[in-house]
Order: C-alpha cells, then sequence, then structure tokens
C-alpha cells in the first residue's frame, strides 16, 4: 500500500525525492512538454467531501499533465448525502478501478481511516482532513522555500496564526522538522492546539521578536468567523497583534520570505502591498502545487515511492 | 435510431451480447489494457436532472475508457431550472454533436421521450427514469450473476423490497425473464405496484418461504422516509420481515449470491454482515457496472447493436 | 496580451478570419475528424461566476475537440465565496498554467478588468459579464446569418426585445455594425438603454413596421421577472406587441430568417411553430456556437489573432 496521509510519514530521504521530482516537473513545463504520458489510462479521483475548488483544480491539473484521466466526486448531492458510509464510497471507487484517491474530508482522520482500511489497492492522497493535516501543501511550500533559499536545514521558519484549526501548520511543522528547518508557532494561547509543547518547534506570543531572525514568515488564514470572543477579540485586533503589515515586513531580514497558503484575507492576516511585494511567494505556492502534486501522484502512481503510515 | 430505454428492449441474443462484450471488456481491463481508443473523438454527454454520483461515474469511467470525450451537464442550476424544456435541451445536445446520451431524470418516461422524439441522431441511454427502468442496472446485475453462477436460465432469482418505488426491480424482472431466469418478488402489498400480476414473476409476501430454494436473493434499497404508515409500519419493522439478516442469509443454499444495487442501508435491507460475506456481490456489481456500460456503450455508438422500442 | 473581450475589439478583417476559420472548423466536423490535435497539452479554464450550462459545455465542447484540457471552475462553493478576490483567482489560474480563461460573470466589465490587468499571460474570452457583452454569442450568430444569406453587408437585421437587459443585443450590434449589416433594435423605451441613441443602429418601438424589409429577425429572451410594471405591463402584453407569432412570421420575406440565443420561452418572445419553422436557425446557431468558439480558441491560442481592447 501506498499513501501519502501525514507530513510525518516522509523520511528525509523520502521528502527530498518529492522535491527533486517536483523541480524536474517544473522543468519539463518550463520546457513547454506540458503534458506527459506517464499516467496514460490510470484514474485519479477527487473525492471532496468538502468544497475546495482550489486543491481540487491543482489536483485536476496535475494528474492531466500527467495524462490520467481524472473524476471529480462532490459528495455534496451523492449516495453520500443519502447516508451512504465512507466504505461504501470506498469500495465503490476501489471496484471503478481507482489507482488514485484524493480525498478532503471535514473529519480529522479521515484519509488515514481510508488508507488504513485495505478498501483500496490504489493510493490514498490526503488533501485536507479537518484541522489535521495537509501534506501536499506543507511539501510545496517546502519546495518554494527551498527554490528562493536553497537548503532548508538550520532555516528558521515563522508559522503566524490560528494554528489550532490549521491543518496547514501541522503539516509544515512536521516535514520542516523532519527537513531540518527550525520552527517557530506565532500566535496567541487561545489559537495554539492542546498538545503543542510536544510539537518538534518553537512557540512564541509574541510576533515581533522573532520577525528579525526569520528567513521565513508563513501567515495563516484567518477564519473570520473564529475571530469572535471565543478565541480573539476581534478580527481587528487580530490584525494589530498578529497581522504581516508593512512595518512588519521591513523588520524582516531583506533575504527572508514571506508565505501564505491562499486564499487570503487582504488587510487582515496580511496586508495587500506584503502580499505583492518582491518578498512574497503566494502567486508562486500555487504554480509550484501543481508540480509537488505532479511529483507525489507520478512517484506513488508509478511505484517509485512507498510512504505512507500503514505501509510501515 | 439507436437506444436503451428499457430492459425489454432486449431480445436474448442481445442481451447476450452485451453481457459477452462486457466480459472482454472486463478481460482487457484485467490484462491492464485500461484505455481502448474506440471511442476516440465521440462525446457522451451525461444528461442528469437527478445527482447520482454513482451512476455518472460509472458512465464517465466507461465513456473515458472508451477514450470518448465526456461532458457532464447536470440539470440543476442550468437553463433548465430557467424553464428549458426537455426539447430544448435536447435540441442544444444534438447541435452540440452528442454521439450519445445518458439520461437520468425524475420522471417516468423522460428517456423514452427523448428517445422516440427524433431530436437526437445519437443514442440514448436510460441511466433511470422516475420509478420506470435502470436498464444497464439489471445488465449489470445479470453480467455478476451469470459470472458467480453460469448461465441464468432456470435460476431463481429473489427480489426484496420496496418493488413499488424500485425502477431497479422492474429492470431486471424484465430482463431476467427474458433470458429465462425464474424471478419471485418478495415484498408486503403496499410496496407492490398495481398491475404487478401482469408481470413475468412470481410474488410472495412470505420471503422465509422463498430463501431456501434461491439462486440469488437482491435486496432492494429502503427510502426511508417511505417506511412511515403509508406503506409500512416502520423501519425496524420492515427489517425484522424483509431484512437480510444472518439468520436469512444462513437459510440459503449454500451457492446462492446476495445483491444490493446500493447504496446500501446497513442493517435495515441488509446486514452489514451479510453485505461483507463472501457471498455479497455488492463490490463486484460496481465494477461490473463500468465493464457492461462500456458495452453499452461500445455496442450502441459503435453500431454492432440496434436496439431500443423506439426503433422497432 | 491576446483576449476577446468585446464585439468591438474586432475589425472587420479579424472578424472575418473567424468566421472563416469557423467555417473550416465545421468542414472538418462534417468530414467526421471530430478531434483536432492542435492545442494538446493547453489548458483551457472555464471560470463561471455565474450558472449557464449551455455557454459552459459549448466551449467545454470546442475545446475538447481541439485536446486541450478543460477545468470547469464554479465560482459557487469555491474559495470565492470565502471572499477571494478577482485578483486572487486570476492569479491561482495564472499560476496553474492556464492558457485560456473563459470567464462569465454577472458584473459588467469583469472580462475587461481580467484582460485589462496583466494577472493573466493566457487569452481572456468573455462569455458573458453582466448585461455588458457576450462577443463569441454575436460571431456564432454572424456565422449564422452569413451561412443562410451569404455576405453581411446591407443586411437588415431587426432585433427584438429587452435590448436594456442584453449583453447579446449590445455585441450583436457592435459585431453587425462592424460587419456592414444595418441593425434595427424593435423594443418598448422602457427596454431600452440610456444612451442607445449612440449606438450604431436604428431604433423603433413598431415591431410591424420593420418586418417586411428585414432579412433577419432576432427575438431575445424575455426575463419573466423583468415584465413587471417597472419594464412592461406584463408578460401577456409582451408578447402581444413584440412577440415572433405565426402572424408576423408571416408578414416577413420569404428568404428571411429568424433567431433566438436560446434559451427560449415558448409563447412569449417566440411562438414554438415559428422555432420549429424551416425559417428558424435556433437549432444551428447552437452548432455553430461550437464551430465558432473552436475558432476563438484556434485563433486566440495558436497565436494567428492578435485581438482584444486592452491589448491595441
Amino acid at each position: 500500500m501506498r499513501h501519502l496521509v501525514s507530513a510525518a510519514d516522509l523520511t528525509r530521504d523520502e521528502a527530498v525525492l518529492v522535491l527533486d521530482t517536483a523541480a524536474e516537473m517544473a522543468a519539463l513545463q518550463q520546457r513547454e512538454i506540458k503534458k506527459l504520458p506517464t499516467l496514460r489510462g490510470r484514474t485519479v479521483v477527487n473525492l471532496f467531501y468538502e468544497d475546495s475548488t482550489r486543491t481540487r483544480i491543482s489536483f485536476e491539473a496535475a494528474a492531466k499533465r500527467l495524462s490520467a484521466d481524472v473524476i471529480n466526486f462532490s459528495a455534496k448531492g451523492s449516495s453520500v448525502s443519502k447516508g451512504e458510509s465512507l466504505k461504501d464510497t470506498a469500495l465503490t471507487l476501489q471496484s471503478m478501478g481507482a489507482d488514485a484517491v484524493v480525498v478532503r474530508h471535514s473529519a480529522s482522520g479521515a484519509a488515514h481511516r481510508l488508507a488504513a482500511s485495505g478498501w483500496l489497492t490504489g493510493s490514498v492522497v490526503n488533501a485536507g482532513d479537518g484541522t489535521h493535516e495537509h501534506p501536499t501543501q506543507a511539501l510545496l511550500d517546502a519546495y518554494t522555500m527551498r527554490t528562493r533559499l536553497g537548503e532548508l536545514a538550520g532555516r528558521r521558519v515563522v508559522v503566524v496564526g490560528d494554528v489550532l484549526h490549521s491543518r496547514v501548520a501541522r503539516s509544515n511543522v512536521l516535514l520542516l522538522a523532519t527537513l531540518g528547518a527550525e520552527v517557530t508557532l506565532a500566535a496567541p494561547p487561545t489559537l495554539l492546539p492542546v498538545g503543542v509543547e510536544s510539537w518538534p518547534c518553537s512557540v512564541t506570543y509574541d510576533l515581533d521578536a522573532v520577525l528579525p531572525k526569520a528567513d521565513v514568515v508563513m501567515a495563516l488564514r484567518v477564519q473570520r468567523e473564529r475571530m469572535t470572543e471565543a478565541y480573539f477579540p476581534s478580527v481587528r485586533e487580530y490584525s494589530r497583534r498578529f497581522g504581516l503589515d508593512t512595518t512588519r515586513a521591513a523588520a524582516l531580514p531583506e533575504h527572508a520570505i514571506v508565505m501564505h497558503p491562499g486564499p487570503m484575507n487582504r488587510g487582515v492576516e496580511i496586508a495587500g502591498e506584503v502580499a505583492d511585494s518582491p518578498r512574497s511567494t503566494i502567486v508562486e505556492q500555487v504554480a509550484n502545487g501543481v508540480s509537488v502534486r505532479m511529483a507525489v501522484l507520478y512517484l506513488l502512481l508509478g511505484g517509485a515511492l512507498s510512504i505512507g503510515g500503514t505501509s510501515r
């Protein structure tokens, strides 16, 4: 069985293999070799229990450039809403010959269940499960950092914002630790998860203290509806204390980059000027997402990579 | 004109040709020949007035494996909701060069209207019309029975449940009669349609009486909202009298198989243990669905088969 | 930059090139050459902020016949509903390597903004923006007229109905003027836009007066919800004064054709008998839509055509 469920499933060598392969994919694209025959006749199913057009079309574009057939299965309005279980859906996809199932689910652990179950002989790729993980996002972030800054070992990465509800933060911490970077989470106590002290990273409540030494600052998306008393006084107050405005950007070392997984709330967690500045990698991240997902599908379905917690 | 609207449109020879072709398709798939060039440049439109992700992706997978282009036309939120008639939609698809239109509609007879109209020069495939018919489901069921049990002539098939609202039951009865099987419907009187006595099958209210001689038991899906006083006292009572539990499964001959068109209500019309037991063909049915639909599209569009009530 | 935002962006020569190319595409289709390899490896994104299944599948069919990969991006339920700006969506599509973005938006000017922004290196094709323009509709209408009537110069075209809310009317007036046809708008004063007197066409409130000399009558779609006191007494009254019934059709010259962009309200702006009569081109218009959109994508992406207001 070969899956990508958690960023923690990847050894350092495996992670580097994905990044190197993504670089090859990007190089081919730039040489106008846009369509590779690699996965011709293979079927990739996008099984999305949550709407996420960006992630879905990134995987769809990646699969199509590898010549795979893509079937989009939006769980809304499907048998799922008639009460079909994850198991029966999986058996359906298995029977239809899915070679890879890219799954997005609101429940943390759904991708793991699917991968661990044995219901599928194809690969499971976690495209985001609840507040748990989003490993291809972490891979594309690492790829983007490496492209801009070179080797990641020893690099200082600050992840700022709502870590509590962020699968992006968790996957990034796990992957970056594997790759030898030093991660600091900057967030108010109410937006940090229980048990964060056991994560392989530092934590601070004071963003401004860590900016001058950062190589990378990654702003997480603010869910406006969460910026209520339960977590934080207000969106405005959040922006004042943790927003990446121009003053904070100016406090960064000259070479430092600014990242965001998108979609942004301009003026909330990041100022428009910062998002559009040369240090911003936000647009590259999207492009790199396609290359990284091409690499993941290529390695999983081509058999050159055997990863995933359930297979080890 | 060449269509598949009703299971009754198929002669015995035609039905056998579909099943034999499906077997060839399955054999090619197993030899890892996943993509056939047969329908390259042809366009298959999935015209779905009702949500049915399973059926839609089964047809989509079938068409793509034959190298057809697939266009999904969900009538929701389309011109249809602006009041466009079936006729104008058909003329649109015709003008766009649809070679086959796979239609799912909540109105019984919609597929027939489309096929009989002359609006389309391509093929119409009925993917379920109201409570009327679902012929490719019957074909995949027959294919599954034949794979497990050999020739169908003389085989005893029990179809149990809400026959009144089931297009699956009707199509199965018609096709199985053509193929020489003996079908018995097991249901309470309130869940049998008016005129069932003219169907080519037997009827019983006592499921347990017919199980010991059955080669096949097919449980129909229960629509929970229908298990109200109008049709039946309750879901629990239905389950007690007509549910395929382990006791009933044990009453079957050793070689007998258990079928379900999916999606299942585990614990209602079928127990989870029975659904997952070796006699269950539920997962195979889905896989066979793709092979059978490949065969139907191949035969209709390739011109080797000329079927359909309106063309004779 | 090469875009198609407005019918006014096309010179006469460019418009004729599109029509001639469309004719070649149609000829290839009729010779059963259904799939051209021209755009293999190119990605066409359908970015639809409004539902419009007809237009979407027409572009989808056109792109697939040119062997492009098509990604459908429905803005509903996407990041857009999480507040993502048009800019960030554009940057996302750019990063994913979209070679063409076909955009439908409820806001007039959205396509222009996208084309003028520089966010995209690919082509922008306006598939309808608010009440502003729908240039491929005008091109397919002109193509249809030319096929039926020959050269357009000097032809008399009457466009009847709700010009105020119609992007079809505006694009037709602009393109037909470029091609030398004489357009008359027939509508009540309340359904004409402010400034119509500066459009390159005539205006009349009396449909019956202009029918006897018309070569073409194009009925616009009535939005029933607009036929209230604000614009017009009632649907019935509209139909009586501006509906293309059999009496009015009989008043036309023998060679004159009747057009409608669809979807029709049979019995309101056009009688069923007229819509289905030999002078009606309504079904051809849909087929021609695919040929014209093939031509537009081919010319824009193939580089043989450089059009668009923002590029000049």
